[in-house]
């Protein structure tokens, strides 16, 4: 057997090479490569991951996984042999179930699907984008039924990103958070004005921001021997090694919270990739657990760190250190306010937090009724804008303000939307467990100890990987599973008092 | 035929972009990687580079070569297909020669070297790399004994890097070009202070040198929408595609040459490759000629313009602009003068115009005294010196500064060093014939026109790519085979002027 668990290894972590590799393409074509690169790296990718597919989905691995299952299942569930073999099972099962073919005719369309979106976003003409998505939409209910399903089409998609997911159980999760956060969210617009951000609007130097993410990166702990930071239009993060995780910026001039968050929310995501332990190198198991599990990272240390009182006590000096102009009137607490100013708003990408997940909801509800055929394409537009009406009290003045925002229907990442709600929920139950058990928290966090926090991290989550399931890792760190009473305590209590409600 | 030739070309175009995919990851290792990342990025190198070679030594490609044979042969020699064909035959018989086992035995040995001469030069200790550099040239011994040869040893290594070329022709014209040149430099040796480069030795703020030498590369005409300049410890050239060519730099404070040569040397290998035809792309074809070929290019932007005297007549105001301290007393005849100052030094890189070729003939004729066992590993350092004064009247103090000082051997790189002779003994041959082709080439370059200069070198050379060899090249250029009159002739005239010889 353990001839046989070597074997597999080794085809993996040459599998893992090949796509470590096409990672470093995807890095340099969004950071540094010049215009003219680009055909050529589109093809270069299209190789790599090619060849990648082509050698995950050779039989000799179906085989050695058949061979391998019961050995795996004599060993403890959650040691490494047992999880790479579990988790490398359910990935073979999904890609070779999926005729290559069809995974070559969605690459195309959507590259396709990617250039309309981005032409009919900048002329705000959802009609130009309509037939498109209608394809999308085929090839991915296609693809859903290569999968298989036995409840929803939606369930093999929503697999992708969230392994184990039901979409029934984000249905009951979002219906359940989304009464307590609608009337959260109409008593708050009455009182929009007592909290200011106006003076959040200035202008601030490009270079002091830079210094300053670097600074709150390496806060956070962030170790930039094994990472480091350049600028993209969109920030992402990636990893090529445990001991090569990269973020990506970019900056406002003239409002320093896009590019600040952003650096915090893209260390939230890297801390974790560069937490993992080393042993995970090469295999499958070597990121994180799902999408969700990485959107309660990043998010944590955003917005349950970066846009908490006890930061802004230990940070303000050194912001008003960086940039005594533009913050001479201002303090801790009215930082602390204004970073966190609820405001109903169009973008998703832009929304608080207490707004945020009404965005997720709303896109979550459109894909499962245009996969179910309950709505059609054309009828997208005005449906989204009624849903904006409805949950957030604003209409969008056009598509690109409305349905044409946002780029994931263009990649045929349907299924993908609710991680980011997932992470928000499981980072407040995750943060309810670390109160219990680092005592006193908020005073760290006030002296501007971290670490204190990433070390828990990193033994009850990072080191992981993708041994577990989401919902697997909410059981076995706080001992039940993901739920939402925590976000949603979180939201009541701070926004209760910031807006004295 | 037109299938087989379909299915040779879309293998050839998977693995191309296989090498491309490596080149990119060399790039980042060398420019932005952090320290971390350096033991998986060798790892993902080593698999694609095992894949790509796997790839190309497939039987089937043997097979499509043996049958497109007589079709290649039916087609005009220097047509696309018949040179992809007879080219691609040429590399697959090279590489399907040597067994695997081989391969990886030298990947292994030689980063182990490499390792080892790093540490044996910071301490300038050749003995702690003497074992290292035997066990290189037992393997690259068994190396080219796999490839054959019939009559030296050093030909199958030399034709690693430089095509076509045989070692008794490489030391037919050394000896006749060392006849000319060491007299050369006994004669200007007395009268070394004829010229005067003090002036070159100030503070050069490291910003104005980076824009100093974009435009400088602009100048010449490389394209920056398909390339860009980033900073290495070493500058390098580097090509994922014809539309993505890349070129490193580094600078030094107190010495302005340093970087702005090593920025033209490389824009002259950039142009090169920008150069190709389109057609060429994911193809074997798609790049320069050889080493000699390609350091043709460098060298000739390097010293037959960059350190012209038009070329400063040009470009003496710019630099006086952007450095009018340092440069208040020097005008164009004076920084023409500098910059070629010959002075008998210890080190190949910084070495002048004159005194360079003397140390690749030491290194030439040491790499064949080794292999052919005439002299063995622990005689070097001692030669070494000896041929260093009787070439140049000077010896090394230590081995760092003598027989240490290069890598090349330590990457078992045996056949390299002639190609740089090479490459300046054909930019000279192709000078002579672009002055005859052009009409008032000086005055072009005095009004800063550089580009009827690349348009000649894209027409006649660089469009070619792989097809032919150097020699080939000659031949359909200049009417002639590879000859050093033309070098001889330029450094006596240039260098007999300047020191009034």
């Amino acid at each position: 057997m353990q001839e046989k668990l070597d074997d597999l290894k080794k085809r993996l972590a040459e599998i893992s090479d090949i796509n470590n590799a096409a990672a470093v393409l995807g890095w340099d074509q969004q950071t540094y490569m010049p215009p003219g690169g680009a055909a050529a790296r589109a093809q270069q990718l299209a190789t790599l991951s090619h060849l990648a597919h082509e050698k995950f989905t050779d039989d000799t691995i179906g085989c050695l996984l058949d061979e391998l299952h019961a050995y795996a299942r004599s060993l403890p569930y959650d040691s490494d042999d047992a999880s790479l073999i579990r988790v490398t099972k359910r990935d073979y099962d999904k890609a070779s179930k999926v005729p290559p073919s069809l995974v070559s005719e969605i690459a195309h369309a959507t590259a396709r699907a990617f250039e309309a979106w981005r032409k009919a976003k900048a002329e705000s003409r959802f009609s130009d984008f309509a037939p498109y998505l209608q394809r999308n939409l085929d090839l991915k209910r296609r693809y859903a039924e290569c999968l298989g399903y036995t409840d929803r089409i939606y369930d093999p998609l929503l697999d992708d990103y969230e392994p184990g997911m039901k979409t029934t159980q984000i249905e009951a999760i979002f219906t359940n958070v989304k009464q307590e956060i609608v009337p959260l969210v109409h008593a708050i617009s009455s009182r929009l004005n007592v909290v200011d951000n106006g003076f959040l609007y200035q202008t601030f130097d490009e270079q002091i921001q830079w210094d300053l993410g670097m600074d709150v990166a390496r806060l956070i702990g962030y170790d930039f021997e094994r990472g480091r930071q350049d600028r993209s239009p969109h920030p992402f993060t990636t990893s090529f090694s445990i001991h090569d995780v990269r973020i990506t910026t970019r900056f406002m001039n003239n409002y320093f919270p896009a590019g600040f968050f952003a650096t915090i929310h893209e260390t939230g995501h890297a801390v974790y990739n560069q937490g993992l332990r080393y042993e995970l190198e090469r295999t499958p198991l070597a990121d994180g657990a799902s999408l969700g599990a990485h959107e309660s990272q990043s998010r944590m240390w955003e917005n349950l760190v970066g846009r908490s009182r006890p930061f802004w006590k230990f940070f303000m000096p050194r912001m008003k250190a960086v940039f005594p102009e533009q913050f001479k009137n201002a303090d801790a607490e009215k930082m602390y306010r204004a970073v966190n100013r609820v405001k109903p708003s169009l973008i998703r990408v832009e929304a608080d937090e207490v707004t945020y997940n009404l965005h997720i909801m709303l896109r979550f509800e459109l894909e499962n009724a245009l996969l179910e055929g309950r709505i059609t394409v054309d009828d997208l537009p005005e449906i989204w804008n009624c849903k904006m009406q409805e949950y957030l009290g604003i209409t969008p003045p056009d598509d690109a303000h409305g349905v044409l925002q946002d780029v994931h229907w263009s990649h045929g990442s349907f299924g993908y939307f609710p991680t980011y709600s997932l992470g928000n929920f499981f980072a407040a139950q995750l943060f309810d467990q670390i109160r219990k058990d680092i005592f006193g928290l908020d005073r760290h966090f006030e002296k501007g100890e971290f670490h204190i926090l990433l070390d828990w991290l990193r033994a009850h989550l990072h080191t992981h990987g993708r041994k577990f399931t989401l919902d697997e890792l909410a059981k076995k760190i706080t001992g039940e599973s993901l739920q939402t009473r925590s976000f949603v305590a979180y939201l009541k209590n701070k926004y209760g008092e910031m807006y004295s409600l």
